[in-house]
């Protein structure tokens, strides 16, 4: 279904036709803004032409409904490094969210990483939340999760520490490309579920993609630390099981 | 020279004048990202006379010049806790930047802080690079900026620990405001140069503006962990001397 349901359609000019499925909605009944930043990441990516997506800014405008939609995209700059373009969604005449991305070939360079990946149990260890109390449609029909412990907040006694780390993957293990990691980012339940915040909308969320995944589970690490007047921030880093970054991310999304 | 230097001035249907000064130049001859930011953030600001700005997310396309630029501006959405508008900054036919930012009114609502500042000797305690071996004009002239020692790279003995904390304020002292935060947290030179890398480009750069500092020194945290094939990544970390988070942002960088 992730290639499906991420595919848009040239219409000329720039502009793509696809459809937002109802397969990735969260718990809100609205489609995942992850889902929505790897099909317009996908759609402006084939439009340019560019090389592999390297980072990811987006703006989320107005609340998406499943349904037909409209990417409206522009080549911001081809450099022989980088290639820059930006990308509208749009529902009718309702601006769902805006786009900038920039592409890059990744060959060579130095590497120094100076991170550690979560250390969690292995998946089959772990609590496959579908059934535990979280919900067990849409978007959890899509992405396979696996916790080392039941969150707190699903038991209505948030633990105060809005730090998570789980292991993720697309539904049944298929292939996790570069904009599917963009996905992954903002797939599961905020942490700041933690703190007893229930409701948070994401405004704005930056990926930097690192590298393709060697094949299996992605462990994903999501944190909250700053909280001010109402909105906060949240960080993700995503690592294959190969012990690598692959990629990570920044939102601020303010409280509902 | 802030006030005048990020100053634009509107043509009308969202375009704004501008100059570029020489007196932001970073060492390598060329006007620093986050002035380029701060009169680019401004000057949305006030063509799309949002509240204060929230949340800003720049793409650098091309090498900036000193000397006349042009700002083409114009609204994405305007609700009704949210405005969110864009800007492409231009030096004749050369798209130099296009920012995407998001403004808010930030009264109320929880605040929860789980970082901690810098612990940095007074600023009168600090070394003060101008005339230790590191520039001594430009954006030297502009930004104070006190270190708690002189860094490894500057004696050619990078320390091989890309994390940089130091304080930094306008300079004389004049107040900071949010585009001004968003010039600091890009106005110093990267931590990477600990890893011996001396040269590095933004390419990307996302800042959220999470309060006004009170009045005084900027203790600011820059780290870097994670460098992938010639990209890093490079946060920083900005609060004011009475302890809160003011500010923090995020960039992917290439070396050169």
């Amino acid at each position: 279904m992730y290639d499906l349901d991420t595919t848009s359609h040239p219409r000329g000019d720039g502009v793509r036709d696809l459809t937002l499925t109802d397969r990735w909605n969260t718990p809100l009944g609205k489609p995942n803004g992850g889902y929505i930043l790897a099909a317009m990441l996908r759609g402006l990516g084939e439009e340019i032409k560019g090389s592999d997506p390297l980072v990811a800014a987006i703006t989320y405008l107005a609340s998406p409904e499943t349904g037909p939609a409209e990417l409206r995209t522009s080549a911001l700059r081809r450099g022989r490094r980088v290639q820059t373009g930006e990308a509208a969604l749009w529902e009718g005449d309702r601006h769902i969210a805006q786009l900038v991305a920039s592409f890059a070939g990744r060959d060579g360079g130095r590497t120094h990483e100076l991170g550690t990946p979560p250390q969690l149990p292995a998946p089959d260890d772990c609590v496959d939340p579908r059934g535990q109390g979280l919900p067990d449609d849409g978007i959890f029909d899509r992405v396979d999760y696996r916790l080392a412990a039941r969150p707190g907040w699903a038991d209505g006694a948030p633990n105060g520490d809005p730090t998570v780390e789980l292991w993720q993957r697309l539904a049944g293990g298929r292939e996790i490309d570069l904009p599917a990691l963009a996905l992954l980012c903002d797939s599961y339940a905020p942490p700041v579920m933690e703190l007893g915040e229930l409701a948070s909308m994401t405004v704005q969320l930056t990926v930097h993609l690192h590298r393709r995944p060697e094949p299996g589970w992605i462990a994903t690490r999501l944190t909250t630390r700053h909280v001010v007047n109402g909105f906060h921030e949240e960080d993700c880093e995503l690592w294959d099981e190969a012990g690598n970054l692959v990629a990570q991310s920044r939102q601020l999304a303010i409280l509902l």
